[in-house]
């Protein structure tokens, strides 16, 4: 079995949450499968080790899942990247368009380094929004994207598009990928 | 230098956060340090393991930086509690009271087994109303609580009174005590 039929046979699919017509993906039962958990950490290592990544940026909340083992597996800094408020101290902040008005995602700007490269990581890029808006925070504060890291992809919402809407092409992972 | 001192070197002290005449104290430094960040998790790993600790929950979302590389070390499974409405499917739900109002915590179903050992984990232990909540999910159904792992107790608010309030008395870790 490839790692994507195992991690398909893992998640859940729990139809209409968290709202009518929408079929959620549950990680929770990946989460309590170590072994699978392990499997995938070690995909993502070997992306971001190609990419000589130097910080994990992780976003709230289940890209926590992912971002913090594959920066302690490689011995690199985790960031977290939260909702408005969240954040203790000086942040940047970005915000980004929802179905329905917008919200904001924020990073410490001490774990800013200029010229850096920081890798993204979350468990799903549906509509790329919250992903686009964190790589927004990372450039504008004078650090490098390097690239992205998802465990699904729901390719038919085309987040990869705009997240590689410009010049340079973002290297994207998906290691679960949903058409 | 001792364990507590290295890590109060590491947080950060945050004054009027998220309100005036807190101190919060900040973590985010210390996930952007992988040594340390080990340094946590194999103090925990000692104390899962004299407990034969079977599940690790950790509690959203600061809970989920340490219990997750936890689970992870030691192949067990990993489970988030979660604020109201966050998980898909069955839940298992208690509510805590705050300062003002109440809020509730919830455990996925499918992830409490009868008679299993479950450790609780957080960042800070702080009055012991959320980790309670957690701690009473686990036990009305049907699977048990061995103890508590915290970084950081703030131990002058008496939380680990009320988590020991029952003639068994838990046992807690807490790396870092706060009096």
């Amino acid at each position: 079995m490839n790692i994507q039929n195992e991690l398909l046979s893992i998640i859940q699919d729990v139809p209409n949450f968290p709202k009518e017509g929408v079929i959620f993906k549950d990680i929770n039962p990946l989460l309590r499968d170590p072994v699978a958990m392990k499997k995938v950490i070690a995909e993502m290592v070997g992306f971001a080790r190609e990419l000589q990544v130097q910080n994990i940026v992780g976003i709230e909340s289940r890209g926590f899942f992912f971002g913090l083992p594959l920066a302690l597996q490689m011995n690199l800094p985790f960031i977290a990247a939260r909702k408005k408020g969240k954040l203790p101290g000086i942040v940047v902040n970005e915000s980004y368009n929802l179905e329905y008005g917008s919200d904001s995602i924020e990073i410490q700007k001490s774990a800013l380094n200029i010229g850096e490269r920081y890798l993204i990581v979350d468990d799903v890029i549906a509509t790329g929004g919250t992903a686009k808006a964190c790589s927004n925070i990372i450039e504008k504060s004078g650090a490098q994207v390097v690239g992205f890291s998802f465990l699904i992809e729901l390719a038919f919402l085309r987040g990869r598009d705009l997240l590689q809407n410009s010049a340079y092409k973002f290297p994207i992972q998906s290691l679960i990928n949903i058409t």
